[in-house]
């Protein structure tokens, strides 16, 4: 499984090397990490992105910690630090701590290299059920990139097609440039284009015309939150794919980690949704592609209902229309996993 | 009405101006032309854009040919040329030689001159129908540019908008950005702040999200080509609003000249779309923003369907529910107009 596996985080013996998301596609250039402070950097300053791969890069954080017999207390600080709204780093290093506490060095180098293999397996797992609901010849749609890049390796929604891809049923991608910050462009077509995956790229805007012109059988994004009764946030634009999935005849997967799910939200109403900047969406690489001063508005999120969701599968399986039920059941179930 | 009226022509008593809207929002350029040479050059080279603007950049071509006694025939032959596909500008050039052939160079100069004025109160006479839908306070969204910049003055779906705002009736205008070429972003909110009309830039994609949690009353759009049963063809994009907008309760105008509708089209199955470059999507300013040979699929127009149009405003007036008996009663009635 780990042969050819594309992933944005190497362990170099005593270094780590980091895949730089932000010269992608035009560079391919690995940041050589030898202390906590060049981790710091990449996680602050988003060579890294994903919440997975950032927790990760946090893990090896202090593998090197470790192995320079530094305050791991004070460098995993440090680290959580870089991107303080990332659950799954906090999350990371604590699992860090509470495992290796008080042992030598090279135990917490095995198990940084655990949790990755890890959530390359859990990506794997989902993949795998995802990719049994897609039939043979099929072309598919996703929105935002969902795959290696983001994560210890194959991706949730990029995962899925990358499975299915290998077991010869996709016939084309067709990936959503995903404005303002271009990762459909950017980084699902280079994920794609590295594996050989016949794609083209789509504008947002066009995607109701593909999918009256191009037939594709599903619409497969991962989401980022999802409350008690299936609502999901997720990229903003996946609200949008998933209301023309409906009307146009074409189904829709969302695929991401049980942890995904957050049984303290009752449904989507209660996700905070967060704005960022205009000059997000007014300016694109420097340069301004509105009126000085130009307002607008720039949500990062969505929440698409339930209702609007055919597939939701996690490294459990799959929940065909899911509902408050069966998500309950799927989290009581699989407690303490 | 022509007070205050934002348009990309004027003209200066022995040559015409030419605001270049391929410098637009950054700077405010207009170009001199003071020969039938420099006219071609400015329709050639898309600094004037929109059909019945260039057909108006043209017919003061041939007033410049005239000023200078030059050979009408070959001079209006060079001007069509430099645009070949733009059908408006075909058309402007023969009223211009049909209604001036024999007459002083004063009376092409007139003459043309009132083709801008006719353009520009068809125009008024659009909005002045279309603002009547809209009730007071109300939030509206459009797609693309549709503006004074685009025609002899007012614009069609923006010109709506303009006539509803000095009627005090627009709280705000959520304007789509439109990838590939960002004409919302760079004209249609230059547009907007130039007339001070409150409004915020949207993704594409955010669309739905914008809809569902801004509720605007109507999106509105202009046409390109608009078949027998009401099928409209416009800019990419506007079938994704369309399907979004019927789904989420919002109503849905399409704002076009009477001429627009074409009869020998049954549906907008027969309307041919043009795919153009996918390079349009992969770069951007010269810049790449997708790998080296990234494939994208580049439909420039969409067809929504006449069950998803609510209100189709003409210069004649409003058609609720557009369909193929109500059309080929505006057609007739109006033939000869």
């Amino acid at each position: 499984m780990a042969a050819m596996m594309l992933t944005p985080l190497r362990w170099m013996g005593d270094h780590l090397s980091v895949l730089d998301q932000r010269a992608l596609p035009a560079e391919r250039l690995w940041i050589r990490c030898d202390t906590v402070a060049d981790v710091v950097a990449v996680i602050a300053n988003m060579a890294v992105r994903g919440a997975p791969a950032i927790g990760l890069a946090g893990a090896y954080g202090l593998a090197i910690a470790a192995l320079r017999d530094e305050d791991i207390a004070e460098r995993s600080d440090m680290l959580c630090a870089a991107r303080p709204t990332a659950v799954h780093l906090a999350w990371a290093l604590n699992t860090m701590r509470t495992r290796c506490a008080g042992k030598k060095a090279a135990a917490w180098v095995q198990y940084a290299q655990q949790l990755h293999t890890e959530d390359a397996e859990l990506n794997f797992s989902m993949a795998t059920h995802g990719a049994e609901l897609i039939a043979s010849g099929s072309r598919v749609m996703t929105h935002c990139n969902t795959g290696a890049l983001a994560t210890g390796g194959w991706g949730t929604a990029l995962g899925v097609i990358r499975v299915a891809h290998r077991a010869g049923k996709i016939s084309e991608v067709l990936a959503g440039e995903t404005r303002p910050w271009l990762q459909g462009a950017r980084l699902t077509a280079w994920e794609l284009q590295e594996e050989q995956i016949p794609y083209r790229l789509v504008a947002d805007g066009a995607m109701a015309w593909a999918m009256q012109q191009l037939r594709p059988a599903w619409v497969i994004v991962g989401a980022d939150r999802i409350a008690a009764n299936g609502d999901t946030a997720n990229k903003i634009g996946t609200f949008s794919l998933a209301v023309l999935a409906r009307s146009l005849g074409v189904k829709f997967m969302v695929v991401a980690p049980q942890a995904t799910i957050d049984p303290t939200l009752s449904t989507g109403a209660d996700i905070p949704i967060e704005e960022r900047p205009g000059a997000e969406l007014t300016r694109l690489a420097g340069r301004a592609i509105a009126p000085e001063d130009a307002q607008a508005w720039n949500p990062v999120f969505d929440v698409t209902p339930a209702t609007l969701i055919d597939a939701l599968v996690t490294e459990h399986g799959v929940i065909h229309m899911p509902d408050r039920e069966q998500l309950s059941s799927l989290v009581s179930r699989t407690h303490g996993d």
